[in-house]
């Protein structure tokens, strides 16, 4: 392969931004498949131009990289049937066709999130619609394809309140969940909601989401990292996933089965070190067998409601909320009914404080949970230290 | 009040094991309350029946056990109205009536687990039924009085897994989650259930629930730490969640609004250092509010299953269990397919392991998040240390 007539070939292609290192990176977002680290480890040692030139090359591969010959030939052999010249020209008109925009890691709307994927991290995204919502803070809302009535539900919910912030709505585009939570997001004014494809970004999949693709495009973004034309292969799918993660400020689970893909981008989250929130369900319903069990064996946190999700991501706690704040101000209303020397019984509290005995005796109860009161039959009092 | 003349007025009541310390006993559990933590540290320093002799003078009472002043001129204040001759005479009367045993610390029978409570110990208890029940091993299910049918389906599934392991189920005997619990628990072979009462443990409280407590006294026992007769206040409610706990190797709650009384056991639960789960339930249901709450802020187990419930309580893990037998041993297929050094893709795991891609990918998702295997183009890998 002729490198050079490859790189001058694709810049008519590229737009005002056309240059041979970008025009390089865009072919390697064809030569490699997504979160191949040796291709990362190599674009991380030299420029995309050198890169290719030394494609076919293992020991140079190896040299520039530091790691072993055997990976370096294993790449090589998977990346030579893909060094042809015109590997990407159909992509590239398709993208014109589509209005679809191709960023690179030096480009302003780059969204350096996904750089924590280190050598994993995306080579270049193809992007319908808007680069900048890449930026906007995001938290991911997935789950099942084959959700309940109550996962949809509640993926509406939880995505309406996250969008009404102003923080994006990151997911898949499946049918189930992530179609739940994307076409909520749009329906609130700000609207920005992003969808993250196995497959190239100017494809509609699944097909019946081809309306859904569109209304996100024109509003926000649909982020491929691989070419336009693309097929979503099994591969990209679990790929995709950490893609997601890695535009999320969090990771939320809403609903999904013992052995659901979700569980897959929950992983990608986890590893990242990114927080990761789990929807409870009926323990009676199969599609919250997966949340469940993230919440028992893998420290997921119990989020029930979009304030919830906004404190997991750090964007603020959930005291605004009614209820929340109702109950914090019976709660103050209660401590401050309380004295730390002298006991109280709950009747004596529940004047004090104006608040039914039923009410106080409940509250005293959580009080009690966390230690900041203590009881015994001369009545209850603030514990020592609080 | 002649001390001497009231214990042997109670001996003749009292059966085969009558001897004067025990009536002392006996008294001053209609003394106290339940929890009184002087009159615990009292009887902890002194023989009950020297303590009830000194029981009206505050210096004596603040000698023998170190607390203040204060404390223990209120505690003697609290005690005189109650130290009349006749106070427990006509509860040993029902008592007989209704064939109830009275346990104190020094008998066989003494449920040890309930000293975890320290000064708050009950000073004795009052058994319908068998006694030797309570030293069975017992998982507390407990939760709100206006439970949905979703909670009392769940409640019964749990208590039945629980007491066909041959653990007793200790619960409440209110309406909504203890019913279904202790319900579920006779209808198993085995079916051991415990009833802890506020009152009497002679009174049928609820008085819907009085066929309920004979079968449970029948089977098992239903149990209280005041005299027989007594009534059941605000109070006794809330200390006797403290009871439940205290005889049980983990509590669970089943189902709670944001403030059920069921709180207020997890409380006591947490505070022994036992172990506390929560079932979850639909975010939209208010009787999951409590629970999620416990989730969240508490760092309650998640419990989905009578299997879960009995690991929680350290009887042996859920690995019996069809669901995650299979789950597990699928697993270990995938993870013998799985070489450290040369990466493989799903569909050969798949071949080698003799499953579906689709379930090789699921349990791939789950792997990558436990850290057990990495993944990259160039396919799937065990993790190095693993």
């Amino acid at each position: 392969m002729n490198v050079d007539a490859v790189i001058a070939g694709m810049l008519p292609e590229l737009g005002e931004r056309a240059e041979p290192e970008r025009a390089a990176r865009v072919f390697w977002s064809g030569v490699a498949e997504p979160g191949d680290a040796v291709a990362g480890a190599l674009l991380s040692c030299v420029p995309a131009l050198a890169a290719l030139r030394i494609a076919s090359y293992p020991d140079e591969i190896a040299r520039m990289t530091g790691i072993g010959a055997r990976a370096a030939a294993d790449a090589s052999a998977r990346w030579g049937p893909r060094l042809h010249e015109d590997l990407v020209s159909d992509a590239l008109q398709r993208a014109r066709r589509s209005r679809v925009s191709i960023l690179v890691p030096s480009d302003p709307e780059w969204p350096d999130a996904v750089d924590d994927l280190g050598d994993h991290a995306p080579i270049a995204l193809w992007v319908r619609g808007d680069p900048r919502s890449l930026s906007v803070p995001g938290i991911a809302l997935v789950g099942a394809r084959a959700a309940t009535n109550y996962g949809e539900h509640v993926a509406g919910e939880l995505a309406a309140g996250v969008a009404r912030a102003g923080v994006s709505v990151v997911s898949g585009a499946a049918y189930g969940i992530d179609g739940a939570a994307h076409r909520s997001a749009l329906a609130t004014r700000s609207g920005s909601t992003v969808a993250v494809l196995a497959g190239g970004c100017d494809r509609s999949y699944p097909a019946g989401h081809e309306q859904l693709l569109e209304r996100i495009a024109a509003t926000a973004a649909v982020v491929a990292e691989v070419p336009c034309g693309a097929a979503p292969t099994k591969w990209r799918f679990l790929s995709r996933n950490r893609v997601i993660a890695a535009l999320s400020l969090a990771t939320v689970v809403v609903e999904a089965g013992a052995r659901s893909g979700s569980l897959n981008t929950a992983g990608h989250a986890a590893s990242l070190g990114r927080p990761l929130g789990a929807v409870p369900g009926p323990v009676t319903s199969p599609a919250s067998l997966g949340c469940h069990r993230l919440l028992r064996e893998y420290d997921a946190v119990c989020v029930t409601d979009a304030a919830e999700v906004r404190e997991l991501a750090g964007l603020g706690a959930s005291q605004p909320l009614v209820v929340a704040g109702a109950w914090t101000n019976e709660r103050t209303r209660v401590r401050d009914a309380l004295s730390s020397r002298v006991g109280r019984d709950a009747g004596e509290l529940a004047q004090r404080s104006g608040l039914a005995i039923a009410e106080v005796e409940a509250i005293l109860g959580s009080m009690l949970l966390e230690g900041s009161v203590v009881g015994d039959v001369g009545g209850w009092r603030r514990s020592a230290g609080r």
